[in-house]
């Protein structure tokens, strides 16, 4: 414990990740691209869409045709030709026609709006009566409506929704640029440590926090990378940390919980090659002793023992550096903050950023924040929470029935 | 359009979920089980933790023999043993003894508690000063205080988060019960679509809705199968609906937009064996054009044309029954509905549930929802909303500045 502490702020340890560069692109197939953060801007090349379309069944007309129109006082409209789906129509409209169409059809030159099928009534073949005026552009999507040509659409760095994939197919998209995923080491240390597949000896557990560190990573849309489990031995740590290095883009060590461990962590950080200590502690609960190297430019965490600790250093601190390693513009957002009422009192020390967990429920209406207790070594806590309440640092606590922000989990 | 048109209200729809059978199980390995569905439930084969855990780094010992201590006046306690982490420690604790312990190191015969490092002195080799007393159980994780062998853990029907991946690895679980991801079939109808990798003649738009949708359905967890395109034709489409009804576990027909598609569509379910019209119209805005028939036990759903109506109609109807076949126990809750402030009046219409489009929008801590307005063929309305904004029934309207609740998506 003779290493300078450099303990930050959460504000602080945030400012911190824009000294990681983004990962190098990759090009994907459309429909390999779904939750994908986008590498290119996206501009129309084209008019959306790139004709008038009716958006009902009905007649194609010229609006000023039906002023006035009304089940006592009908416009009466000559038959000027059917309209095929999928084709432009073979004849124009003059003021007195109209043209049955469907859903989706192209309007004819001439007409400027639709007239819904229930507001109309066929007399013969040659003429229908229309009960009700529409207005121009009325029931139909005109050229252009949805985008114009040359417009922006959407911007690189935005994690792609089914929207944005249907925006990209409607533009002819078959293959798109979009930022690698980074993979993610996780280093698993401790004598008291043993794999899942095996049956603890008494004083040993088994390897729940690299688990639990791997689904968030997939679940953020990373690659995770298992390197197993270090015993407390600075010259395997040494090992296992050049390894990940090596291999992934970021890397997690996770654990390391003992005196001795946190000390072999930030030694072994310090004799990796172009290797820097930025970071030995964050004023936040909890979630306090971790660490943060830059090894080249690949974020090294060295994260909390106690599995809810490494969850919440997790949420809270690692993934917004893992956004900004995938190229996501919106990385120092915390994501959808949910508005929800306090159902007890939570005290909080001040100077430091406090995480409760809280379990959501909906009552009447109205969304409650309930505060989960329990110690921080306890996953049962967590398997109860759905979010986490934030209490800033300069917060001493927060009262019963307050509205309060929490992100949920 | 001779057909009975059975419309119904969203409630009535979703009773219908019921009638279709949960996916058969598989069994994955733990690291492949994140984001599925659980098919058994979880119950603890063992004590977690199985002994006495410290949750410092510190000294064992028996809190009594604290009471009373402090700065000025300290406890002195002989050091009983080294403790290494991973192992049963060789001795027990008498009362006026200590042993000195890392995080996670188990606690021997005799102890009941932990004193931090920092309130401790040592004076030699062989005797250590307290400065604060601890109370029984303070700073040491309880044999079972996780879970108590027995106890039921996690239900069958969760989705596996992170947190219930750790408590599988805690227990030893390497393998793990899950439902089958469901195969939906997307068969996209009518004249006017091209594929995507083709330019649209005059008159004809690029298959956006089917992308749309694959990417909703793998988001939901599932497994899209895009069959293509098929034009308006009775038999085309025919061949398609039996082909997806036999590879797909549910079939989704996408678009028919025009009057003689929707023919067509009821038509052909008619006429597939073993398949029964449940529902012809729901009484939602948009989406009222949905279809759905039960073909053997598979749901086949025909969904509205425009773009928007069919992301709404899967939001709010398909994905419940989605999940339902996925074996999700919760399949009929809305998720996590957020409540924000409405930023201006929204009209309704008496009789029906409208779905709006709203940007959610943070100001000052505070969540505003903001309805994004246009016509629901244009996509460009998607991309701008971030969540959905539902209007009951029974209501008129809503007026600026009202809390509503809105569905993220």
């Amino acid at each position: 414990m003779n290493h300078f502490f450099k303990v930050m702020g959460l504000d602080q340890v945030m400012g911190l990740a824009p000294g990681f560069p983004a990962m190098p692109l990759e090009t994907v197939p459309l429909n390999a691209a779904s939750a994908r953060i986008l590498g290119q801007d996206i501009v129309a090349d084209q008019d959306l869409p790139s004709f008038r379309r009716s958006t009902m069944d009905g007649y194609a007309v010229h609006s000023g045709a039906t002023f006035g129109a009304s089940e006592a006082n009908p416009a009466w409209l000559q038959i000027a030709g059917t309209i095929a789906m999928g084709e432009t129509p073979s004849f124009s409209l003059a003021p007195d026609e109209a043209a049955p169409i469907s859903t989706g059809g192209m309007l004819p030159e001439g007409a400027d709006s639709v007239v819904m099928v229930e507001h109309s009534e066929p007399v013969d073949e040659a003429t229908v009566e229309i009960y009700k005026s529409v207005a121009p552009l009325q029931h139909v999507v005109d050229r252009a409506e949805d985008y114009r040509q040359g417009q922006k659409i959407i911007k690189a760095g935005t994690r792609i929704r089914p929207q944005e994939n249907g925006v990209l197919a409607a533009l002819g998209v078959t293959d798109i640029e979009v930022f690698q995923r980074p993979t993610v080491a996780i280093i698993s240390t401790g004598d008291e440590i043993v794999p899942v597949e095996e049956t603890p000896a008494p004083g040993k557990i088994r390897d729940m926090n690299s688990h639990t560190l791997a689904a968030l990573i997939q679940e953020a849309g990373a690659i995770p990378l298992q390197m197993g489990i270090v015993k407390d031995n600075r010259a395997d740590l040494f090992d296992a940390c050049s390894q990940a290095v090596e291999k992934a883009d970021m890397v997690l060590i996770s654990g390391g919980s003992s005196v001795g461990m946190r000390d072999f962590t930030v030694d072994v950080l310090s004799d990796l090659p172009e290797t820097e200590l930025l970071l030995h502690g964050i004023s936040i609960s909890p979630g306090k002793p971790t660490i943060l190297a830059r090894s080249g430019n690949k974020p090294v965490w060295g994260l909390p023992g106690h599995v809810v600790s490494a969850m919440v250093v997790f949420k809270v601190v690692v993934l917004p550096f893992l956004k900004k390693l995938m190229g996501q513009q919106d990385w120092a957002d915390k994501g959808l903050v949910i508005p929800a009422i306090l159902t007890r009192n939570v005290a909080s020390a001040q100077g430091r950023t406090d995480f409760i967990r809280v379990d959501l429920q909906e009552k009447e209406g109205k969304l409650y924040a309930a505060p989960v207790l329990g110690k921080s070594g306890l996953i049962r806590t967590m398997v109860m929470a759905s979010a986490l309440l934030e209490i800033g640092e300069n917060v001493e606590g927060l009262e019963k029935d307050t509205m309060v922000n929490v992100l949920p989990m």
